[in-house]
């Protein structure tokens, strides 16, 4: 019986449902099954897998046609795929897109990005989940390339599935034409010069958030950064299990 | 030299300044060198590993004395983390402590925890990190249990380091005599009935987070969890690196 079903799709992103890239994505992934989308009303970059519990949430629906429902709502990335699945949902969707995002999420974004939070909560929850970003920040950027290497990851993970446990994400280089998908692993690196220190109207000293990325391994041909440089799409597979397994036995003296 | 100088700690939280468990932190932590807090001005439970990146961050030295500096900040605690580093410091700290934490940070939480994410920032700077957390979330607890087990492991990881790219998470349990600290692994899990929907004033609609957590393999005695029920203090290390490297070989035919 379930596979005569249409597949259900929960969508969402970081950027808001106004953002060319979720929209790109919605028309992308449309004849893959049945669409829900359930975004921020706003731009919510940077939330990582931050979660609203001090005030409440508030979800409108927008659009309700036979094979699309758009919901807004007023919470994080992941509060939009819990609220989705626990509340919006028919049933456990299929598959969870989250995306597209307007700037790279390789390396150690994976940690800060909203796009990627979205993909892990839906991984938690035990749905094959896929955050696709296009390495560019500018509101109208083309995201045919990303959306065709996006729409093609979905396929296959629509067939095969996912382990529990284990998510995917994806990145496409801003060029014209992407040379192939690769599979990675996340650069090790950090940011650099973190600040621009400002003042207010009233002379008042601000701090506002910038910095470079300092790729610590950039001879690495396996990373997701080498990759991008090179004009691969990098997919890196990310698991929610964080234990640093191979340093267990190291403490276990520490143990009283 | 270095070995002559005080050691230089950075104290940070999520449940901001004003929490006790903070408080009891920077008491306890306090003998082993010189300390800088840099902290939230307020609540930001939840906040994962989000960073702010639309709006200014504003920092106010709140306390000068010889060994203790403490800063309150507008932004989440990985802001805070970035900026004491980045700005705030002479220098990059030799231990990172974040918490004590009201309430349980185990399992997956580690995925949601702005205590842990401060911990996961260090870790990405460089600097040896450590999240504290009590598993009771009442504003004034008894804190000394997990202050004692979190200044012995705060003084291990001070003697020996942490290896690149890992941290460490430390639960302990809301009971009068811990039986001892156990190195474990984050349990495997998920939450369910996520949300109460209830009404505003005006008789909209409202969803508030809320939840119970439903371990996935509550035999496993090496989990957290089991730790915790059983009454010891739970040391996970974690690492920053996501990558599920045991999946690669699996969709390297994807790729084209």
């Amino acid at each position: 019986m379930t596979d005569l079903r249409k597949k259900l799709i929960l969508i969402t992103n970081d950027d808001g449902l106004h953002a060319c890239g979720i929209n790109k994505l919605i028309e992308t992934i449309a004849p893959l099954g049945k669409i829900v989308v359930v975004a921020p009303n706003g731009p919510r970059s940077g939330m990582s897998s931050a979660i609203t519990s001090t005030n409440p949430i508030r979800v409108t629906l927008l659009k309700e046609e036979e094979d699309l429902k758009i919901y807004a709502c007023t919470g994080t990335p992941v509060d939009c795929v819990k609220i989705g699945i626990d509340r919006l949902l028919p049933r456990k969707p299929d598959l969870l897109v989250s995306g597209i995002n307007h700037g790279s999420n390789a390396a150690v974004a994976v940690i800060y990005s909203g796009t990627v939070g979205a993909a892990l909560e839906g991984c938690i929850i035990g749905v094959p989940s896929l955050a696709v970003s296009l390495t560019d920040h500018s509101l109208n950027t083309n995201f045919s390339e990303a959306a065709k290497y996006g729409k093609s990851v979905a396929e296959k993970v629509l067939k095969e599935g996912l382990p529990k446990g284990i998510c995917l994400n994806l990145n496409i280089p801003n060029i014209p034409k992407v040379n192939g998908l690769k599979v990675c692993t996340q650069t090790t690196g950090h940011w650099t010069k973190e600040f621009e220190e400002m003042q207010d109207p009233s002379g008042r000293n601000v701090y506002w958030l910038t910095g470079e990325f300092f790729n610590e391994d950039p001879g690495n041909v396996n990373n997701d950064e080498w990759a991008l440089t090179n004009g691969y799409a990098a997919l890196v597979p990310l698991h929610i299990d964080m234990t640093a397994y191979n340093f267990i036995e190291q403490i276990k003296k520490w143990e009283e």
